[in-house]
């Protein structure tokens, strides 16, 4: 059940926001995107990392970062520390789309406080973000002691 | 902000449950399937339908579909009441990874739960349910009000 209640609601933001940025022009766009824009900030990320982020593999989100370079929001270039690993990165393009993303996020923001509530809303985000810093403080003292990590799986 | 929100504790949870799943000798899960299982009943679902449900394209969505196929976690058939569909259900080594999934979850449930204390557990639990209500409920009336559902921007 926890998934599930976690994996609707985000489910409807990322079709409502690909709906938003169809409608705004960005229409080869696709919810399957939200992956890899929602884990890219404004500096590079290599494409392994990207994976990581995502839960996905490294083979899958190659595909979503290549149908992204081909269509112009993305590029993609070799790592100057490493030559094997290639850093992926938002094109003027990719930042264009960025703010309709944000506007639409707001929208059902709002949406979402008016069905919940001003008082349930503002809980449910303050019990998501300390579920949040929680988990990354956890993994944090999970590595410092030396336990496996996601990324001795793979 | 909303989209990382719930996005970061779903990865955290699909990853530890792959995780689990591997080591249970369901070595070639990966992360990724978890769009197909968390969406798949006991009923049989069509391909289109698990894509919408996942906010996928049915593309990226049969191409999940094939490789579980090949691997022999669901069985494809055509949908007896409209031989173009297909109709995707578990097998019986499907069922079988699915109680070891069931485990998992309800072990990062309890260290969620330790993780924000029970009380504060217990509270985003019920608000995440209760938003998943009011959105099946906003998107049934939506769509009883002949609105564009999100099929006719497919």
């Amino acid at each position: 059940m926890l998934g599930v209640l976690l994996r609707q609601p985000l489910q409807a933001l990322v079709t409502e926001v690909n709906r938003g940025l169809v409608a705004d022009g960005f229409s080869d766009l696709r919810p399957a995107h939200s992956a890899v824009f929602s884990n890219l900030g404004s500096e590079g990320v290599r494409i392994s990392e990207l994976a990581d982020r995502a839960g996905m593999t490294k083979q899958s989100m190659g595909a979503l970062v290549s149908y992204l370079e081909r269509r112009g929001y993305v590029s993609v270039s070799p790592d100057q520390r490493d030559g094997r690993a290639k850093i992926v990165r938002r094109t003027q393009k990719g930042m264009a789309s960025h703010e309709p993303a944000r506007r639409i996020i707001t929208r059902v923001q709002q949406k979402w406080r008016r069905l919940l509530g001003p008082g349930e809303m503002d809980e449910l985000e303050r019990l998501l973000r300390k579920l949040n810093d929680r988990l990354i403080d956890e993994q944090g003292s999970r590595l410092s002691q030396g336990e496996p990590t996601r990324h001795s799986h793979r």
